[in-house]
């Protein structure tokens, strides 16, 4: 059920590390007319593209007052609660990355400072499939609140009758989001870079999607002048266990992030015995019997899993900042110190009760992180991937005049004389 | 020479914003190759293209220690001291951009933080061509040394004698970089994504380059795990002036931003009258004629330069803010209020004894800033570029306890039935 590999030796490693990719330029082909014919012909093209892809004739692409409003009696009260939870767990941690920077006086005559602006469009998109990924829409929703984004929309597919889940609908109205509309996929990404007559270009996308809607977030975020928020793939979990973790805990987590994809990448890393190996083992065919949903995805991606048994939790670490994993449970003794050495992680959870679902849902953390070893150099969302930096400069023409000798020295050693000289003619 | 748009209506501000585009689908097919070569054959490939296109038989790629050495008796003594003056302003104004974060307690027994780790390994690309580029390298390597980040490298093409300008070792050397390769455009890009016998891989690549060398960025980006500074393009400036801003400092900036290249995007935004306008373009005409070097450049780019007379200042940051140029220089009256209603820009400039040129070197704030319009949703190089931010958490049984109902109802809701498990089984 789960691939073991014990002291690999380090050159193996980078095979161990290697996630499963997609055939990108297969992907594209079939993603790149999409992109354009929403380009071209806009609503038009993202109703064609709802019929054949979500089954439905939309009359409307927009999601009404009336269904937004709705959604209010159509979710239990225990769900509604649960949101509100969650709602402010994750309001409060993002709070606290906002901070002002003051003006900075370099010397006598030179201001300069950075101001932080939100952007000022943003879409985000919100995958539909099997089940309503609400979670998702409090991670994008509050930070980008938060952070002052004046105008953000949402799209996210259609079900078979042309609707949108009323938990969708509820969280994004909790969260103050009221433009939503109802386009998945490719197309929907398509229509957020370029605008339709119904939907409006933003400057920036967020949010999961299949692999379609990753690599049509590639193309746009190319070809347009739209960004996007992170290059997305499959969830990851990796976990460094020692002899105080609890099999049955450890099982638990390996199965928990096997069920988003069958192409997860979950892998154990370990200097623990035989004896408490063959424990994880056991309870992995009991809790995989035991689970009650998508035990068809659970299997292939297990199959994939890996258990790689080192000789000391130092060796663990080193692994685990190559392999940079999206979540890494560290599941230890002395966690808080052996998370000091982390360099390479999404988000780390510290000891055996820690466990990833914690922060997919209600710790406060943000569940939107980089995944495929992206997290080398990108960090998960928060407030600042909402906002841009502009820094402003005021300089007196004393502050000029001290500093144009310096000006005058570098500009000419790179060549450019009439930089050299738009400082001399106001110090003249 | 410039031309000339008088009270264009809003409808046209869009053709206005162009920039020039480049055929991307062409420079991709030549710089495809060049990639999969360096990738394949490494060593070889990258001596090869230093053949081909900086007509040098490379022996050694690195820059020998010796010769990192020597530059200090090859520059003079006031270039030094202006380099240390642009050195110290820099540090000054980019070391008030790190700061810590607490550790939040979200409630009892949920403790979350962000960690700010430097990127492990980073790569810098400094064009060579005419000019050494000496400011870029401080404008990368200051902020990359104060975010913690301890592997830089440095790549930048050699000249016809297999040398590096010595004022870029210096500057390399005395901000802390010593591992330098003389290597150039696409092929550098490529050694750096995938590494060499000689040079090793980085996660992160920063610095601009010509087009090749932009493109060589996105190409890696997407196919490798590497990450890139921001997409780049020809320098821009737009000015917005009333009847206080000086003409002869007005055209002194136009100037300045038109000699970096043919393609610079360089507009000036103004309410002011006919004879206003009218001694910018005399201005313009008689500082042209005086200008010393790259005459050939500045005209061609002049030609493309836009003069917008638009019938008031709101009107005219309504426009910027719709261009979101590189630099903006704000010349007028209430500088700092207008300054206050910017939007989108990458850094502005407030007065008439603000010029780019200052930014450009030595005030302090960073001049690798978005262009094409990326200043919608792009801020420029600062200490942020070189870090990443993990989170931590740490939650106590009972503080789980506390969360689980919440997370049981949430993963519920998403199908996700093995997260819930993750949790219950831990409070059972």
């Amino acid at each position: 059920m789960i691939q073991v590999y014990i002291h690999p030796p380090q050159k193996t490693w980078k095979s161990i590390s290697n996630r499963n990719l997609q055939n990108i330029s297969y992907l594209r082909s079939l993603v790149v007319p999409i992109i354009d014919n929403v380009k071209t012909y806009g609503d038009i093209a993202l109703k064609a593209y709802t019929r054949k892809y979500d089954h439905i004739n939309l009359k409307s692409i927009r999601v009404s007052e009336e269904d937004l409003n709705k959604s209010d009696i159509k979710i239990s009260n225990q769900l509604k609660k649960s949101i509100e939870i969650a709602y402010h767990n994750i309001k409060y941690f993002h709070e606290k990355q906002l901070h002002d920077e003051p003006q900075i006086e370099i010397s006598k005559g030179i201001s300069c400072w950075r101001k932080t602006i939100p952007i000022e469009k943003i879409g985000f998109y919100i995958p539909g499939g099997s089940a309503p990924l609400l979670s998702t829409v409090l991670m994008l929703g509050i930070p980008g609140k938060l952070s002052g984004c004046k105008n953000i929309i949402l799209c996210t597919p259609p079900d078979k009758n042309g609707e949108v889940h009323p938990s969708i609908l509820y969280t994004a109205k909790y969260v103050g989001i009221t433009h939503i509309y109802k386009v998945g996929g490719a197309q929907s990404i398509a229509a957020m870079a370029y605008g339709t007559e119904s939907i409006p270009s933003v400057y920036k996308i967020f949010g999961p999607g299949n692999s379609y809607v990753t690599i049509a977030k590639q193309i746009v975020s190319q070809k347009g002048r739209v960004s996007i928020d992170m290059p997305a793939g499959p969830s990851e979990v990796a976990i460094i266990a020692d002899d105080t973790a609890n099999p049955e805990y450890v099982a638990a987590d390996l199965l928990s992030q096997s069920e988003h994809d069958t192409e997860s990448y979950t892998i154990l890393v370990t200097p623990n015995n035989q004896s408490w190996i063959n424990k994880v083992k056991e309870e992995l065919k009991k809790q995989f019997l035991n689970t009650s949903s998508k035990q068809n995805i659970i299997e292939k991606s297990l199959k994939k899993s890996k258990l790689i048994i080192l000789r000391s939790l130092d060796e663990c670490l080193a692994l685990i900042n190559q392999i940079a994993p999206e979540h890494l449970i560290i599941n230890c003794k002395n966690a808080s110190y052996w998370g000091g050495k982390v360099i390479n992680a999404g988000s780390v959870f510290l000891g055996n009760y820690s466990p990833v679902s914690a922060g997919d849902y209600a710790s406060g953390t943000n569940h939107v992180l980089p995944t495929y070893g992206y997290a080398k150099s990108y960090s998960g969302i928060s407030v600042d991937s909402f906002v841009k930096k502009i820094t402003f400069q005021k300089i007196s023409k004393k502050g000029l005049k001290h500093l144009s000798e310096c000006i005058s020295v570098l500009s000419s050693e790179e060549g450019l004389f009439a930089h050299k000289k738009s400082i001399n003619i106001r110090i003249k």
